[in-house]
Order: structure tokens, then C-alpha cells, then sequence
């Protein structure tokens, strides 16, 4: 079993085109991005938790109850689609016209938008770009990556070339930002492509595990947005054989997906609005996987325990604060926490760190903190930024 | 039945003597206060949910399962003793000493700290200033208010004068902010003193109706510290009826406690660290008490909503977007949402507002926010202020 990054991103196999182009939604050169499949795929989304639901959410939804062998992707940056009054006539016509210009049936295309919420989708723009679209196809994956940036401030890609008994496959992908801001309402958007010979049941359990394990697990303001969406699709290409239940194989893609989501979600909490630093909470010993959850987001929402970050400050108190509003199980008798590998508290007390050694360390870019609840045998760890002061600038100056 | 504003705080009546004196645990010259009873009293008292709390915390939960004649009340600011190595010590000799001084029981003595966690409490400080505190025993409210302070800009105090059927009452009440911050995490903490005739056991559900409906319902920051007391006590001198259950007498006493507590409420959030807007949101029309309280809280801690209110910008997307995630039952195409009276969301899209309007609006002091959810009769209101560049710098650039 190998594994080695790959510079490919989504382009993993030839049959994988990309493309972007500009419909002038958004000050940017191409703001439309498309993902084209020249074969049959398999593929499998997960959306949003959020009840007020985008346009595209919604038609996703539908469409993936239908079919998943799904040969196209059209992404647009600069308007959400969402809280409007054109948005499912605004992808009726742009599915329309792009499964007529691309030979493929409209339940067949995927559609994803990100951008300012509440405004009509300019579909024409988006109709009148198709062509441009269709004449970038290539092995351009950036060009995609770029196309879906709100306020991110570089694309994000990651790729992994995978070897399993002599049997190779591959796996890539792109996302953008987090950070719910300047248009308005940012989104979470993933795309992941790969070769490998699964079945559908078992391509779904693989997205649902290795997007609870990232995506789910960063906080950079809190909020979730009305378009998150994480789509994967599989070309089948590899020469494995097909993965139908839960075996080795299976283990080794799911690790690896995982991973690789993972890259991606913590490239979007470092790439926060205004953000300084990357910090990890991990949290071992819960009563439960909830206990465990619930103090890895409580600590990870914290406003104090974010500008404490911000102003590299081993604030140990609003750590511990956190934990006990967290809502689980804890004695704080048996708490104990850790910055980087200082204890800063247990026993029920402030332990004695090291405290230059402690200052040094918050001076890192990256900061873990972990928390040894001591009860049971459960865990669960969050990626969060800190708040600073460009984060109160870029939401506070933007204007609807 | 009559009511007026006092300037009296918590000095209603002449067995009411409160103090303050200075133990050197702050810059402040002073920063221990006392409220003494020169009579037997009802008294009652709410603690924080935090799991982890402080000592005078746990003292008090026990103090005031064994007695409710509370004859004083000792407060420091400075240090919340708490999450440190001698809190019960500390507790123990002061108490000891008080009660000899003033010639009451050990368990007639109701303690609250506020200020940075996980130091000890120099307690001898607060030992050699019992002396000074006893000699400033007066109707001075103001200087007991002041001596609570930590972050806080102003003290807070308001009292009522009420009369049922030519019977008087008073109450009145001081509270320290809610903002956690600098030293470490302040902490809410809150005095009231009445002088009606009423029952432990409608004392103690008075205090939960109108610490539910007022101190409960506000947000700065959304952290809940190991500290927060609101303390009750009656000194029964008022002729009234004694209240022994849930009639038209007690409905008014509750009603104003209530009002009393609010408007305490409202000066801790307008203090808050940094605040610019006292924002309050009110959401009617829900399925239940839980999910518009959920919603409520939702966007009163959304940093989004936060931060827009701080740039003064009408963003309903990101109020609309708080309500989705709020983990409540919804439905987008009945949810209304209003800023100030302007119609911001409706149909399951943007309303058409008066944008010049709105932005008027939106430069005011005091903004309400109304969710209209559409499905029932439930209801539930907060208050919240908004977080400016000043919260993050107050925050990140304390040291601990």
C-alpha cells in the first residue's frame, strides 16, 4: 500500500476535463467553473445542515435520489442562488442549455452556486459563458479552483496517488472558503473526483465518514451557510476490484479520502477571514462521542478563547470555561488540559506550565490544545481559526 | 396598584445597610462590598450552569440548602476564586471572621467573587479590610456598586417603589457586567433586595421567572462563567399580605422583579466590552418555547449578525441564515423577518424594504430584530450587543 500527493488536483484521469470561464458575475476573470466527465461516474453529495436551503441544495437533493451517474458539474461564483425568486427556473435553463451543448441528459448535471444571498441569478451571463466553458475544457484544474473563489484568498487543491497490491488509483479535489462574508454569505463547497471501482452504497459511506471527519469538524465563525455542499464522483477507472463492502480496500480509500478532505478543510479554516492561526482541540477521554463533540465546539466557538488566540495569550481559563458551558459530562477533579504539551490545568486547578515556555509556544502558527476529560474512552478534535481584528473589519465594512 | 423608579439601589429600607472598603486585590481603592441585614430575612439565590464552578459558587448552592436567614453578603472583585488551590480556605476564614465582627451566624453570611480564575484569593487582604467595610456601613449603594465592578464602564443599579392596594413595596437591585474578559473572565453577579412579605417558596419561583426572563436572555459574547450568582433576599418589613401563592399580588411583585432584573439585563449588554448597539430579538410564532428560544440564541451569538450590526449594515441573509441552523422547526416560504418595522424576508425570499429606510434604521443606539416563524404561538426574546474592533482588541490584547 502506497501513497504519494500528486500535483493533478481534480484532473486525476484524462477522461476528467475542467474548465472555467466569465459570466460576469463576480469582478473576477472566470467566475463560472465546470467539471466534465467524458464516461459514466458514480457519484454521491452531502449538504447542508441548514433549514433555509439554496436553490441548487434543493435541486441536488432531488436529482441525486434519481441518479448518480453523473456526467457534469457547473459551479457558479458571486451569487448563492438562494432566498430568491428565479432560482430553480434560473437551473432549468442553465441545465438545459449546458446538457444540449455538452450530449448529456439534464439529470445528469450537477449544479452548485456560492456567493451573495437573496439577489435573482443572472442566468443569461451564466448561458452566454457555456461556450467559453465548453472551449476551455482541459487538464486545467486550477482554472476550476479559482472560478468557485469568494472570499478565499487562493485556490484550494490537494491529490493523492494511491497503490493498493499493485492495483494504483487516484483521488482529487478543490474546495473554497468557509468564512460566511463579503458576498454576504460564503460557502463550503468540495468537489472530489477519483478512479476508483466502488459501488454506490459504499461510495456514500465513504463521503459521509470522510466529511464528518473534516469538513464537519472546522469552525472559523460558526455559522453554516445555505449552500454547503460536498460532491464526489468516480470515473471506476482503476483495475481494482470493485469495492462492495466494508474490506481492506475499502479501509485504505476511506483513510485516504479522509485525508484528504482533511487537507482541504483545514486549508479553508487557515485561509478565514482575517485569520492568524490554525488550532486544533482535541478532546479524549468523553463519557461519549456527543460529550467529546459538544467541548471540541464549544471551545472551538468560543469568541474568548478565539481572541485569545489572536492575541497568542495561553488563556487556560476560557479554555476551561468552555468546557464546562459545553453541556457534557465532566468532574473537574479529573479535567486536565493541555497547550501544545504544557499542562495548564488539572486537579481541578491551574497547573504549574512552564509559562515561558507556554509564551513561546503561542507564538506558533499552528496551536493544539488538548483536553483529557478523564471519564471514558471518547474523542473527537475541531480545526478552528482565530478572530482578529481584519475578521470585525471584512464583516463590518461589507454593506448589503 | 402604583409604581415608580427610586434612586435608592438597594438601600430600600433603613435595615438595609450596604459598604464598601478597599483589600487591594484591584487598582480600585475599593473593592470589597457588604450588604447587611440588621433583621431576619427570605432570601434566595440562582447559580451558574457552568459545570465548572467556582468556590463561593458551591459554598452558596450548599449554604443555602441549610438556611435562607442571610443576614450578609461579602463580594470581591479581582479574583473569582475560582480553579485555584485555597477557595474554601479562603471562604472559611473570611466567614469566620465577618460573623464575629458582626455578631451573626457563620451560616448567615452569602459570599460571591468576581475577577481572574485559577489565583489564589489573598483572603487576609480581604481580612484586614473587614474593619473599614463595618465602619462604611450606610446608605450608600453606589459605593457597593462600584466595588463589584471588574470591566465594567458604570455600575448598575435601579430600584422600583410599588404599591398594591396602598400597601408599598420596594426592590431594588446592582449587577456587574457579562463581559469575559480582562481580569481573565468577568463574571455576571446580582444583589436584590426587597422588603415584601412573602413565602421562601414563592421568593425562590419569583427569582427563577424573572432571572429566566431578563439575565438569562442576554448575550456579549455567549460564554457562561464559573461565577455567575443573582442573589435575592426579602426583609419582610412591608405590610402587605404575605404571598404564599401564585395570586394577583405575587403577579405583581414578579412582574416587577422582572422589569427590575431587564433593565439591569440591558445595562450589562450595553456595557458589554466594546459595545456599540443594544440589539434586542424578538421571535414569535414558533412551535415551541424551545425552538423560538433556539432561534434566539442563534442569532444573538452569530458573529455574523454581530459584526454587521457593529458596520451598521441591514444583512438580513445572515439573520435568515442564523434561523436555519437554529436547529428549530422552520419553514422558509412562512418565515417573516423584520428590522426595526421594515420588512426584511418573506415568501422564502428578500422582502422589497425601503433601503434608504433601513439604512436609517440601522444607525440607531437600540435595534429590534422580529422573527416571525409562522408555524405558532410560542415566543421568546434576547438582548445583544454587537462586537466591535474594541472586543477583540480588549480580548486579545489581555495578557494572562
Amino acid at each position: 500500500m502506497k501513497v504519494k500527493e500528486s500535483n493533478k488536483s481534480i484532473n486525476i484521469a484524462s477522461s476528467v476535463k475542467t474548465a472555467a470561464a466569465g459570466a460576469h458575475l463576480t469582478k473576477k476573470p472566470k467566475d463560472v467553473g465546470l467539471i466534465y466527465f467524458g464516461k459514466d461516474t458514480v457519484s454521491s453529495a452531502v449538504f447542508t445542515k441548514n433549514k433555509i436551503k439554496a436553490a441548487p441544495v434543493l435541486y441536488d437533493m432531488e436529482l441525486m435520489k434519481k441518479n448518480h451517474n453523473i456526467k457534469a458539474v457547473i459551479v457558479n461564483s458571486g451569487n448563492a442562488n438562494a432566498c430568491n425568486a428565479n432560482g430553480f427556473e434560473a437551473i432549468e435553463s442553465i441545465v438545459n442549455n449546458l446538457s444540449s451543448k455538452l450530449g448529456v441528459k439534464k439529470d445528469e448535471i450537477f449544479v452548485a452556486s456560492t456567493g451573495i444571498i437573496g439577489e435573482d441569478l443572472p442566468y443569461q451571463n451564466i448561458n452566454s459563458s457555456l461556450d467559453e466553458l465548453i472551449d476551455n475544457m482541459g487538464n486545467n484544474a486550477n482554472e476550476f479552483a479559482k472560478s468557485i473563489m469568494t472570499t478565499d484568498t487562493y485556490p484550494k487543491e490537494y491529490a493523492l496517488e494511491c497503490s493498493f497490491f499493485g492495483k494504483p488509483f487516484a483521488i482529487g479535489g478543490a474546495a473554497k472558503g468557509a468564512g460566511m462574508i463579503h458576498p454576504n454569505m460564503g460557502t463550503m463547497l468540495g468537489f472530489i473526483v477519483t478512479d476508483i471501482n466502488i459501488s454506490k452504497e459504499m461510495l456514500d459511506t465513504a463521503l459521509k465518514h470522510a466529511v464528518d471527519h473534516s469538513f464537519n469538524r472546522i469552525s472559523v465563525d460558526g455559522d453554516a451557510s445555505t449552500n454547503d455542499t460536498v460532491f464526489i464522483a468516480s470515473t471506476l477507472e482503476s483495475e481494482n476490484e470493485k469495492i462492495v463492502d466494508d474490506g481492506e480496500l475499502y479501509r485504505f480509500f476511506e483513510d485516504n479520502l479522509t485525508h484528504l478532505c482533511t487537507n482541504l478543510a483545514k486549508m479553508i479554516v487557515k485561509d478565514g477571514e482575517g485569520a492568524t492561526k490554525l488550532a486544533e482541540v482535541i478532546v479524549v477521554g468523553a463519557d461519549s462521542c456527543s460529550d467529546a463533540e459538544n467541548i471540541a465546539r464549544s471551545i472551538s466557538n468560543s469568541l474568548l478563547v478565539k481572541t485569545a488566540l489572536f492575541g497568542q495569550d495561553p488563556n487556560w481559563g476560557r479554555i476551561v470555561d468552555a468546557v464546562g458551558y459545553a453541556n457534557s459530562n465532566i468532574n473537574p477533579d479529573k479535567l486536565k488540559v493541555y497547550i501544545g504539551d504544557c499542562p495548564v490545568f488539572e486537579f481541578g486547578k491551574k497547573a504549574s506550565a512552564d509559562k515561558q515556555k507556554l509564551n513561546e509556544y503561542m507564538k506558533n502558527h499552528e496551536i493544539k490544545i488538548l483536553i483529557d476529560v478523564g471519564l471514558g474512552t471518547s474523542s473527537y478534535n475541531m480545526w478552528f481559526s482565530d478572530i482578529s481584528y481584519d475578521y470585525v473589519k471584512i464583516n463590518a465594512e461589507y454593506h448589503t
